[in-house]
């Protein structure tokens, strides 16, 4: 076999271990680009999405093989189920330094990973891009369809609305608190993109969005669009991950402090309108699906919420600016959240 | 204004330079992902690519923010072009370090850059994400549309098929030897994806590949796939970019090594059958359509070509393969380049 054609072989060992489109009309390498029949009875509209980590690999967040291929598929995932959308498949490019491409058992933990996740969400890889790079980073594309009237922007919340979560929050930040700060702690972090739950809330929800940022940013930006704020009536604690709350228990780190974000847990965030809030309860109790209430939307545009004895009404970016603020250096966010719970405890 | 909401502000400026669809159903940051009304009628396949440039701006091949901005949106059209595929959009991802995303000059620039592409080939930015990181990098993924009958592989070529490209050859390489061994040249690249001569191909073309990687590379690949070989009855001279001409007269190159490859000038390489040959030319003629005639595909996996005075007949891969043997060191490469020429010309 000739070099060239070797390198395409190899290319195609690579790509060809992970999980395909069973109808894709082009096998690998065999076209300039990927080829999917369109299921255009089922289908209104093309949901996209394109989305990288490479800060967090940067950061050495994500450093496991497998963890950032089941990352790379999560993060895109993600966005497509709370668009409520169906994926069709994923792109992904990357750039890889060629010490990773020619260490085996890395690019079999990195392919474990993303086939793991691929396996788990029922998406196949459509096709990629390798590029050797000083620097490892992974973009996925995401391809999907919407139907209308099922289709969820992160608009569309009335005043009212009851707010909702598809499970407990706070792991990604007990996640990053225990990289960067406290090594002491394992957190295991593998979030699963809940596209199972997004089939059902599209039914019923006025919006939805990710916590890929963490809770608190993500009700600034629907505050933010929306033109109104929210009053969480469940207090925090009783909507923390288990891991966080026993973090939090053990280094006195209150509640708000780990759904302040910037690294989230990639559950949604959804509005459901109020003569629609007994259909949804009932269907989730039918499919045994558990969602967490949060509260409800207000006209002030304010965040209300109970963090144990603290009681806050603070502006809708409040604490997702103190990210901003620090300017992406965590020892000073961390000390800034600290300070701003000290002034709200008027310590 | 919230700092968290100015940086929403910042985001849409950014990307609200950039073309739009104009029927994309969410406005910039109102959805988790990108939705887009799917034009069923016109379409039985969804085509899709995703390509990064990271390799050629780390080797500083493309510097200015203008021509990376173009190039990173023409290598995913003419991909999807090579494919006869209908654009409907394209997705950026953008690492990014601080410096460039505070230079306001070099974003414009690099806006100018994308805006010019997607404006030539009517082409918007369906959305994006930007990623600070250490070193630039900018990956596409393009969206597009195929019909049955119309969407061209690499394959499907048979013995006997004309083989055709859409413009002169070689730029590529040039633009290379200039910035990597000769300064004095200045060789302007901002090369066009071929989407419009693509719509009239995809009638008449049994296979179709874009140069990309240079003539010989792709060449190699269409061989390999069709289990063929091609003889290429113009002299490589003959098809030669005036400006590669130019410096291979004035540097003694001959014709050949700039075909060579890696670094291609994104024409098309297509097959069309015999009997379909004059309605095809007939067609280009009528369309003021350039094609350049190459050769045919022969049953012998060969490549024959005559280059000046020299005349080969080699194995398919023979030339591709000198790049892999130099391992991506363009010095070696080029040595390579002049021994394999000195051996045929059995100096």
């Amino acid at each position: 076999m000739s070099m060239h054609n070797q390198e395409m072989r190899m290319l195609q060992e690579i790509a060809g271990a992970f999980l395909r489109h069973p109808e894709q009309i082009n096998q690998l390498s065999e076209a300039d680009a990927e080829i999917v029949p369109f299921p255009k009875e089922e289908a209104d509209y093309l949901v996209l999405k394109i989305d990288g980590i490479s800060e967090e690999i940067q950061q050495k967040l994500y450093e496991a093989p497998a963890q950032i291929g089941w990352m790379a598929i999560t993060v895109t995932i993600s966005d497509l189920a709370a668009v409520g959308a169906e994926p069709l498949g994923v792109l992904q490019a990357l750039q890889i330094p060629e010490v990773f491409l020619e260490n085996q058992a890395w690019m079999a933990e990195f392919r474990r990973g993303v086939n793991a996740a691929c396996g788990t969400y029922g998406v196949p890889i459509l096709g990629g891009d390798t590029n050797t790079a000083p620097l490892l980073a992974v973009t996925t594309a995401g391809v999907a369809t919407g139907k209308k009237g099922k289709t969820l922007l992160r608009k569309g919340i009335s005043n009212g609305d009851a707010l909702y979560a598809t499970g407990a929050l706070g792991l990604g930040n007990a996640y990053a608190y225990a990289h960067y700060f406290d090594a002491q702690w394992k957190v295991d972090y593998q979030p699963l993109a809940r596209l199972q739950e997004s089939r059902v809330i599209r039914d019923f929800a006025s919006a939805c969005m990710d916590t890929s940022d963490g809770l608190f940013p993500a009700l600034s930006v629907l505050a933010e669009l929306n033109d109104l704020g929210f009053i969480l009536h469940t207090p925090l604690e009783k909507l923390l991950h288990p891991e966080a709350m026993q973090i939090g228990r053990a280094t006195q780190i209150p509640p708000w402090i780990w759904l302040a974000g910037p690294h989230g847990e990639y559950e949604l965030i959804f509005s459901i309108p109020t003569e629609r809030i007994h259909a949804f309860e009932t269907t989730c109790a039918h499919n045994h699906l558990p969602v967490f209430y949060l509260g409800v939307a207000q006209s002030v545009p304010k965040i209300d919420f109970i963090s144990e004895q603290l009681k806050v009404s603070c502006e809708p970016a409040r604490i997702a600016n103190l990210f901003l603020e620090a300017k992406g250096d965590v020892q000073l966010y961390f000390k800034l959240l600290l300070q701003q719970h000290r002034q709200w405890m008027n310590l």
